[in-house]
């Protein structure tokens, strides 16, 4: 199996990953923040350390580490935690369905509406559109920072100044840029940023964080937190007071060793995705039927349609036949597809990771080829 | 280090978790339900099997599963999901923060109320009690089928008949009951049964599950779900509706793999559990100064005081001095203990699973009697 789908779940999980995820169902299979003996001790310690780490990874403090379940659950609390009734957001069509959905949600019951922005012809959300789109009552600006449908990449700094100079809340949507592209909130002026452990950064599913910024979050989810448990009021504190319920160690364990592995080699994962997917979009780009969405990215996200076939079609022979997995259909971003005119047919894409080879790649292509072959003979 | 805080997490994961867990970083660590090939089928028919088991367990069907990141989670779905706005809920004194603090948030949001009842001399919430407290705007019963902190076992077949009796929604928190207790959903007029993977069934944490029967909840987080992708509105089909993100494959593969190994002992580790929490008590009770909370119970729970000396002192002397792992304070369910008149000092409390021995108790009883001892010199 040729595993080209690294955008939804990184395939390959590193050694020290599976490792430290062992050690959450053995030495570390304990409850944090809960009891107070010497595992637990040394379990605690173990998700500062985690904290500490991504804090430094995206430009933040150990204690704006909000640990969560996934990005999803990251967007639902930062989405909910600062809500303003009656409140206007700006975002674009390049959301996916975790941010358009809970939008969606938040306008039946306190009022919420929101503009999506269309990007220009070079993928790029402007910032004079988002000036524009400010109205008395917005309070908040959402962008996903890189698109898993088409790899488009907005420049997060520019947006940021604005964000800054308007006192807009700054969400950045970073399920797909942690692990391919710098961030650093503090500099870049993002308040909120959210992602998941298992797509860039290989760790397990059922991992992620909500990263704040110069802001605060009130909670989602209500529970124990092993602080002030005398009190049946949810305390607000953060970190506590938003991450409650027992905290998933295997996951921290997991996530804590995928950021160092990501760490050490973020040089060559860098530089080996950018010469893959410069190699795929040239490659894909000779191939006559077939329309590239994807523009030059770091994330290594590469989005096609072939005339005349679905895309899941696509996917469907690719598996099928010649054993190579991609994603098909829309990718739980409808507006994008939408914007593109593609939400028939969808797309086919192919993600990567550095553990894929120029060899895989020529394998995909000369696939698309026998597949655009085949058609033409239908 | 002899763990004694079973109740918390269940220390001993058994190696077919351990391989479970690492298949969903190897072999199946892809997305289920979003893209379609190969091994994410492969993924799909496990996620389904556990759903399968579960359903088995506890008498209900496998599209009644809705997996969660656990317990809390699954409470908090749970209570927002059948809300009624100016509604009466029955509870008890038992209940955990995760109940009592989310129902203060529904009071503040919704304007529910809720009825604290409190146990009988024998720990049992009367039906009695449940019948009286019944008001014309209570709507469901919320039951703490075991107590985190007592071991208090509740009689929920005669509960659940009142429930179904007077159209009351019934749900039990089985936290500290699953993998201990026989449950069956239909029989015994179960609405909703919650419950998280790492405890009674030694999944990893991070992984639970909300039981559905003859009930329908709404969703709590909003967004992909796999499903209805051209769609910002949150679809309701339950489980996909109220699953948003990308399921954790490493927990649900950890929580099948623990629940086939829970199946498979039940009979002894039930049984071993039993005769280790009866030989606990016998010899607590022969301790003076000590006070016993916890009555027989088959999940291993035993917890207690010793005169003149707070909780957290006995635990940090149990875990420094003699390496026992214990929980003290209030164990995350503040009006059990305001019942008991334990708030100042809290418990100390121990819980058993069936890889503890008589030999671990034995060092236990006499580092308890060491402790008695060093402060009657004080």
């Amino acid at each position: 199996m040729i595993y080209l789908d690294n955008s939804s779940t990184t395939h390959f999980k590193p050694l020290c990953v599976k490792w430290a995820c062992l050690q959450g169902l053995g030495k570390y299979s304990v409850n944090p923040h809960r009891s107070g003996n010497n595992i637990v001790t040394k379990a605690e310690e173990k998700v500062y350390e985690c904290r500490e780490l991504l804090a430094e990874y995206v430009g933040t403090t150990p204690d704006n580490v909000i640990l969560t379940s996934g990005c999803t659950m990251s967007i639902n609390i930062a989405l909910n935690g600062t809500i303003k009734k009656d409140g206007h957001i700006i975002t674009t069509v390049f959301e996916h369905n975790s941010v358009l959905r809970t939008l969606e949600h938040l306008h039946s019951t306190h009022n919420i509406t929101y503009t999506t922005l269309e990007p220009n012809k070079n993928g790029q959300i402007s910032t004079k559109d988002i000036i524009n789109a400010i109205k008395p009552n917005t309070y908040m600006v959402i962008i996903n920072h890189v698109s898993n449908v088409t790899g488009d990449t907005q420049n997060i700094d520019a947006i940021g100044k604005i964000c800054k100079k308007n006192k807009l809340i700054f969400l950045v949507d970073g399920a797909q840029s942690i692990g391919h592209e710098n961030i650093d909130m503090q500099k870049m002026n993002i308040n909120m940023l959210t992602m998941s452990g298992h797509k860039g950064i290989f760790a397990p599913q059922g991992i992620g964080a909500l990263l704040l910024n110069d802001v605060k979050v009130t909670p989602l989810i209500y529970g124990g937190t092993g602080t002030y448990s005398d009190k049946i009021k949810q305390p607000t504190d953060i970190p506590d007071g938003i991450e409650s319920g027992t905290p998933n160690i295997v996951g921290i364990l997991g996530m804590l060793a995928g950021l160092k592995y990501t760490i050490k080699k973020q040089k060559y994962i860098n530089e080996k995705i950018k010469q893959l997917t410069a190699y795929t979009r040239d490659q894909l780009n000779n191939i006559k039927n077939l329309n590239l969405y994807s523009p030059i990215n770091n994330a290594g996200i590469i989005s096609f349609t072939i005339k005349g076939i679905d895309s899941s079609e696509v996917s469907n022979i690719l598996d099928e036949k010649y054993h190579i997995a991609t994603r098909s259909g829309l990718q739980c971003a409808p507006l994008i597809h939408k914007y593109l005119g593609t939400t028939k047919n969808g797309l086919t894409r192919v993600s990567l990771n550095q553990k894929n080879s120029k060899q895989q790649i020529d394998k995909l292509i000369y696939a698309i080829k026998e597949i655009i072959q085949d058609i033409n003979k239908r």
